[in-house]
């Protein structure tokens, strides 16, 4: 159970993250959110709490951490009863509290000054039960609001992480190349009866879980961005897309495969084609120092000069990592600059209303030379 | 894809809602809690925000909402795009809004005055966004927090969600049957695998999802309350306890039953017929009046007197419905009062550490004449 990640990840994490607080002028971080918590920590319980406590030079300045010394003596892990066995194993290498609620025991323990809280996660009604607490402790507390810094550090993944995503796209992978030599998807079976095949697929192949609600949509659903497998029936003829995958460690793949049954017709193969190439284009435009912006342009400009622009109705794609969907953002409106080591993915589609529809969708991480992709099923349109 | 419940029933849930606004002294309240919005429109989608506005009465009476006048034709619905077709099937007796964000749409369409938010569920950041609109808005708005003014109308079930209660917990009991005539749950097994076996069959069965993360825990592991399915392999003279459930229509269901794998040793049959006992007391004090610590109590001491009362390490029950636990509890502290047609667990259990543990759990509803079980898996000690 525990996260793909060795304490050491942990603790470079959590320095990055004190530098964050440095710049932002705070005296220490309450995190409350549990997936954040899991990436500065490794804990994957449902109820904890952490402080991260920045460093106490007066200058600002960091002590070594290549050193060993990671700088966050202060930095202090609470979970409650049900989680002492597991934070022990999870989180060897913080103090730890076994308190109820974690918050308000953790910020009993707070240096004074600014203490930063997560704006986007913490409800009105806890804040203001912590905002009490703090004008109790008799410490000066200031609590401030503070927004997508960890999420900010979780967009670049560190190599434990790529390698989480990568077996975690294989499952995926391997879960859909059982599925079709299987013959699981074939013409009379539903929609629905195709998608809990490759879910379970997917969880005997190790994944805890599929990372969100399997997409199978056959024939005209397929023009159906976000389609519900429902009881229709898969027949002759047909796309059927897929889009789904596995979560590993914590971590989830997704990938999208659009299918044929039986001999393609013409115009299946001229949209298969344009998303295949517009696919090809959003791949190559994924380097270092591009914007989101600029990437969902390259592969977009492919299918609006075909003139289908209208029929692509949805951004390029999205970061994945402990959430399937994180930043960075790849979309008309975008800001986000493509780094080094980021993990998206490139999932152009064209739409046709009453007809069908494709997409063609991997997960990759951005390396020096390019996009890597992560999920290694072809991307040739497969005829069944 | 539409809940279980007809638009009257909505609008019913709706007025009631209303008349504790107008209790709490506000002219309208901002719903963002998804499934709070679920309850009140039978909406199932992703994204959406509903503005409930009070009577208009000066007085603070009511129209007789038997007259078919339910007084809300100032409430409003709004989602995203994405939502515009579904949400037309499933809301179609309220006026919708298409807009993003949601909820601040619908704030620039509510009354002055006092408009309450739903403190527990709005977040710091998304509150701050809109009170500053609010300021913007022209007209006075004071926003007010509010705290599970839904979440009461919720505990107390309408003839549609007992149904959809019912055909969860007969999915759960069809599965675990099935399970067990095809000798799933047999020596050499993992517990995992035996989790995803009870998993993929209340799915074929018509479950959404299970409930909540399946617990099988064999021999000693059936000792620790919320044990994961591990790769501990089942062998003969194990206890296995089983805690699942199916969700139908949105409807969780919640049972637990603890098996022997061969022929029980008699401090097996011992503690089962211990938490057997504690289980129909239990059910036995589930009646309308009580609160939800008497109920505890009653199996408790049962418990108790047996000389295992710190082997009972936790609350009797809870409420289920739309989410697996909600209001009312049925614990040691609890205030809540059984009223008619509350839908609770009862859940005693004694473990013994290194050794087992018993869990036995219905789901069921309370009617003027006690306690009716939902899950109809009998009780008795079941020998494989």
């Amino acid at each position: 159970m525990t996260g793909p990640e060795p304490s050491a990840a942990s603790r470079t994490r959590r320095s990055r993250l004190r530098a964050l607080l440095t710049a932002a002028g705070l005296d220490a971080m309450l995190v409350t959110d549990l997936i954040n918590i899991r990436y500065l920590t490794g804990f994957t319980g449902s109820n904890a709490a952490l402080l991260v406590v920045g460093t106490d030079n007066e200058d600002g300045s960091h002590p070594d951490n290549d050193a060993g010394d990671d700088g966050d003596p202060q930095t202090r892990f609470c979970t409650d009863g049900r989680y002492t066995t597991q934070s022990a194993t999870e989180v060897p290498d913080l103090p730890r509290l076994i308190a109820r609620p974690c918050d308000r025991a953790l910020l009993a323990v707070a240096p004074s000054g600014a203490v930063g809280f997560e704006a986007r996660s913490v409800s009105v009604a806890d804040h203001a039960v912590l905002a009490a607490a703090a004008k109790d402790g008799g410490i000066r507390i200031e609590l401030t609001p503070t927004f997508d810094l960890v999420e900010q550090l979780r967009a670049v993944k560190d190599a434990g992480e790529v390698d989480a995503l990568r077996r975690a796209c294989a499952v995926a992978d391997r879960a859909l190349a059982a599925l079709i030599d299987s013959g699981g998807i074939r013409a009379g079976r539903t929609e629905r009866e195709v998608g809990l095949d490759l879910d379970q697929r997917m969880r005997m192949l190790g994944a805890s879980d599929p990372s969100f609600e399997t997409i199978v949509a056959a024939g005209r659903n397929s023009a159906i961005p976000h389609h519900q497998p429902s009881t229709a029936v898969l027949a002759r003829g047909d796309f059927v897309k897929l889009d789904f995958g596995a979560t590993v460690d914590g971590y989830h793949s997704d990938m999208t495969r659009t299918l044929v049954l039986g001999a393609p017709a013409d115009w299946q193969r001229d949209v298969y084609r344009l998303v295949h190439a517009a696919q090809d284009a959003g791949r190559r435009a994924c380097v270092v120092g591009r914007s989101g912006a600029e990437v969902d342009r390259a592969a977009r400009e492919v299918i609006a000069d075909a003139g289908f622009g209208p029929q692509f109705s949805h951004g390029l794609g999205h970061g994945v990592g402990l959430q399937v969907h994180e930043a960075p953002s790849l979309a008309s409106e975008s800001a986000s600059i493509m780094t080094l080591d980021m993990c998206v993915t490139v999932e152009p589609g064209v739409y046709l209303p009453g007809q069908g529809g494709v997409r063609i969708e991997d997960s990759g991480v951005i390396r020096p030379d390019g996009y890597h992709v992560l999920t290694l099923t072809s991307r040739e349109l497969c005829v069944l």
